[in-house]
């Protein structure tokens, strides 16, 4: 692509000689009127090019079904270079050959058989977008060290980079590579503890054939097509921070950096800051997935400047998981950190989610169900519309032996956890969002971690259990349905709330959407919640959840009245239901509190006979 | 006091002609047999002084009971300060003359009258102990300018300074006023908004009479008695750094400044860190007890550098609430921001019980009871073992009418926060430590924020309530005892593992002795754990609550299921149920949570036939 004159056909027919693979010049596919308008030294419109790209563009996948090609077409605007990629946009490269006015005019000149007026190339130049994600060219060379820069960029550069081959990066390597890319690999050399690691990844699996390993960050980087872009896919926080300290001074503008770790989202938006001094695109990209979803397909939460975006959106698209519709499970989220934001109350509701399992599990094996047994409730729970990854791999998990015991029983019940449950428990308290459920879950998993402690306790005070008789299997899954529920309307009331107080953009559906497959916390539920946020942002407003809420919310309370009087600790469930309880009651008891500050702080409090936000101070003590 | 031959009869006497002050000389004071020891060129053993200190100090507090006195002695030491300083320490100031070896020397053998042998000097001037907390007076200037420096300094200079007259400053203001110390009070001048605040304030209160009003800051600072004590009772935050800006310039080493504010504790932390650099003492405060705590007496929490409390220890013990045995309602915490994270957990402690008292109320007034009839319930409960402060002050609340109507039915229902309960909330997530209800009962507030919303969705899921029998009051005051048991175990719980985790050391029966007066959360549960806190930290290993817990736990469980099935939401009763539950569970449901996240995210699990922190991953998933 370039201006008229500049030398496409050229340098197009000189990179077929090299690499035979067929040259194509786009003026050949013009029709009988656009070349009569041309000669005539006028200038074309937009409509009467559009026959001509979809044309061009036909040919183009036709192409590349078989094999490749290489075509010389002027593609000045962004919408004429849409159109032609249309359908093959990760397949295409465009190189952008760019010289002088002077320069291309003196060319013109010297040729007869063109038949573009040189009167047109000042307009050629006004139409001109620069394309951000090609290969820039300068004419200012002979045509020989052009085509072999060409050939280099294309052949022996990769179109990405990717640092940290971890669990997590090495699938996304596969992935990549799986899908035609070529990549260059990156890991740190660490003297007896990580030697060679790309080497050694790289023989081990024949997708990454032509990838490109490396353990010198400079060679690495080098090794990149221009613009570059990298993924980081290292531990959240020092170790991110000591991947972007060594390749900054390698990077140029108009670069973009993907960090693909589970980063607190302030980190993210404090280096997209840094980043933007050298004109450096930073996107915070959520992943989630696992290492499995990381190999056959995650789902993608990238947030940041856009155009930074739109340089690797049609690489992350090709490797994200397919909803049902085979859309891509990427989509853009906003601006700043928005994407780290998303993936961390992604993983808040993957907290709950797992804990509400847990203690469900817990209450069916406190009524002398054992694994198996619980295995066999979940599975015919899984036609009852709660159906859910997390579900299958519990099911896959009661089932598991080790010779005739479960390995479920031999697993200490210490759970841990990483930065994400945190901050997004520290989030919520920050953004004034009671998204209670994900907190609570955050502190089950503490408490479970004081297990000296609870032991010494059990033995203090001996729990009961088993007192009553068994809770109805029916109604335990009718609570775990609408606590499900309550749990999914509080993750994504948060991200509404903490977007609007970031000016951040959304559209929740569009996050449901991504959230149906690859990741985590992918389920039915998460495939219905498309539809109920065309209309609402708050489920718990929805028309269609409306009646199926009103009718589980009796199995609620019942269930977790039953697991209270029976002594077994359901936090979540009970939280469930209480934040339900709170959300719905138009007269809570909070004027006893605004009394109670009033009495002893003089904080004040408002009346309901004065609207408008006046605020009153009360001499309660009467001395 | 000083080193022999100094000058101290000298200046004494001059000092007494000025001021009509009788002048006491402590040699005056000796046995025989202590006369003849030093006669004979001896030195005095501590032994020897023994009694003619404490002599000494009984002349003193019968002095001060009439009027005042001036007493030369050379108190080297300061455990010889202390003896003659015993029950009288906040009326005395030490003046402390210095000079060099040879001025004494020289002086000294001037001397005809003087028993004591020049020989000893060099033994005094050894044994001298600096003291941090005197006024000290060169001696190389002559005696009518020293006598001058010394009446300035106690008659026209304050002994400590107050920063900021809002509710809380104001009333600390009186409170030191009102027990006889000299006081400077500082407010900002702010055209149009605060204008001659301080002066105004003077005016209004007769124990002020002899206070000093200030809005310029250089003059307040040099109306202080050096060494400087400075409290800063303004917002914490911006405010506080605003404060800290302004008097910076002005101070010199050996100040101390207390920060008296709500201030987060990493922020005094950072506050020490940069007054260290000038040698400054920055004594973190925590101060409870309301704008009355604050007048009559509030209970104190200071934390910093123990030397820095110290020469302010007298002037807060004397304004501190005294408890039982009449000892006061402050005690050195620990370093660091020890004495504002300690405040911090306290509030945390507060917004719980006062969410308890919300959620009790709620229940009865669904039972039909109208405010007077809570009323008397809870005055009937006073006498059960619950009686507070809080619980005091919601009695006087619900009482409270306008005319025919309680006020109590006028006041909005929409809770607001401050940064305590915040910085709790956040703490507890960062320290791994689950003390629950504070985070459950500050999401009760921001649920209650949500007016409208709940209004909307009230509308759409309509509340049953009172389809049961009322509740019995008894069982519900059970419930109460025992949530609020968990609530202090709770915030006790992180207290020692924070302090743990910081390096502080610290006392929780101190602590919990400091808070039986002057502060918000004051009651019969808090004078009990000064005991239970003899034998262990962890108030469910107590064996003097033990039992009782046990027979409470019934009692709560009932109460929960009861709200929860008249669908009232108690969010404190219930988590309160649910962590006891948790933390008297041998074996958790966290096994499962475990496996889960080695299921999808290959993070491991231990097991329970390989002890010793082995971590084994399992492939879980056929394939």
């Amino acid at each position: 692509m370039g201006v008229s004159g500049v030398g496409k056909t050229t340098i197009g027919k000189l990179l077929s000689q090299k690499t035979h693979i067929p040259f194509f010049d786009a003026d050949d596919f013009h029709s009988e009127e656009n070349i009569a308008k041309m000669r005539s030294g006028e200038a074309l419109t937009d409509e009467d090019r559009s026959d001509w790209l979809h044309k061009l563009n036909t040919m183009l996948v036709k192409q590349l079904q078989q094999d490749s090609c290489i075509l010389a077409c002027s593609a000045l605007k962004q919408s004429y270079r849409d159109t032609l990629s249309a359908n093959c946009t990760s397949q295409i490269k465009f190189i952008h050959l760019f010289g002088s006015f002077e320069k291309i005019s003196a060319q013109m000149k010297s040729r007869k058989d063109h038949f573009i007026s040189p009167s047109l190339l000042q307009s050629q130049f006004d139409a001109l977008e620069n394309p951000v994600n090609a290969i820039h060219i300068s004419i200012d060379q002979n045509t020989a060290v052009m085509v072999e820069a060409i050939h280099h960029q294309l052949f022996n550069k990769s179109e990405i980079g990717i640092i940290g081959l971890g669990v997590m990066g090495k699938s996304l390597c596969r992935n990549f590579a799986g899908h035609g890319f070529n990549i260059s690999m990156y890991n740190r050399h660490l003297q007896g503890v990580e030697e060679n690691v790309a080497v050694h990844f790289q023989q081990q699996y024949p997708e990454l054939n032509k990838a490109l390993p490396f353990d010198n960050i400079e060679s690495f980087i080098n090794s990149l097509q221009t613009p570059r872009k990298i993924i980081i896919m290292v531990n959240a926080g020092a170790a991110t921070d000591d991947v972007i300290q060594k390749i900054t001074p390698y990077l140029s503008a108009g670069d973009v950096v993907v960090d693909g770790g589970n980063t607190y989202f302030e980190d993210t938006e404090r280096r997209q800051a840094a980043f933007s001094l050298q004109d450096v695109f930073f996107i915070g990209c959520g992943i989630s997935g696992g290492e499995e979803g990381a190999l056959m397909g995650p789902s993608l939460m990238p947030g940041g400047n856009k155009a930074g975006y739109e340089m690797v959106q049609p690489y992350l698209e090709a490797i994200a998981a397919k909803d049902h519709q085979q859309n891509p499970c990427c989509t853009y989220i906003s601006e700043g950190g928005s994407g780290h934001f998303v993936k961390m109350i992604h993983n808040g509701i993957e907290y709950v989610e797992m804990q509400l399992l847990s203690e469900v599990y817990q209450v069916l094996r406190q009524n002398g169900k054992n694994p198996d047994a619980i295995a066999a409730v979940f599975e015919a729970w899984k036609k009852e519309g709660v159906d859910s990854y997390l579900l299958d791999i519990t099911i896959d998990i009661l089932k598991e032996k080790e010779g005739d015991k479960w390995l479920l029983d031999q697993i200490v019940d210490e759970a841990q956890s990483k930065g994400t449950g945190n901050w997004a428990a520290i989030e919520i308290t920050k953004q004034h969002v009671p998204a209670t459920l994900i907190a609570t879950s955050l502190y089950a998993r503490y408490e479970s971690a004081y297990k000296d402690l609870r032991v010494a306790l059990n033995a203090l005070y001996p729990v009961l259990h088993n007192a009553e008789s068994p809770i109805a299997v029916e109604l335990l899954r009718e609570a775990y349905e609408l606590a499900r529920i309550i749990n999914h309307f509080q993750g994504f009331w948060v991200i509404t709330e903490a977007f609007k107080n970031h000016g951040w953009q959304t559209n929740m559906s569009e996050i449901a959407r991504i959230w149906t497959n690859g990741c985590i916390i992918r389920s039915d539920l998460m495939q219905e919640l498309i539809t109920v946020f065309n209309t609402t942002d708050n489920m718990l407003l929805s028309d269609l959840l409306h009646q199926r809420i009103g009718q589980l919310k009796p199995s609620l309370s019942k269930a977790v009245s039953y697991a209270i009087e029976n002594e077994i600790a359901v936090p979540c469930l009970s939280e469930a239901i209480n934040a339900f309880n709170a959300i719905t009651t138009a007269q809570s008891p909070a004027n006893l509190l605004q009394a109670q500050r009033d009495y002893f702080g003089a904080h004040t409090f408002q009346r309901y006979d004065t609207p408008g936000g006046k605020f009153f101070h009360h001499q309660w003590k009467k001395s």
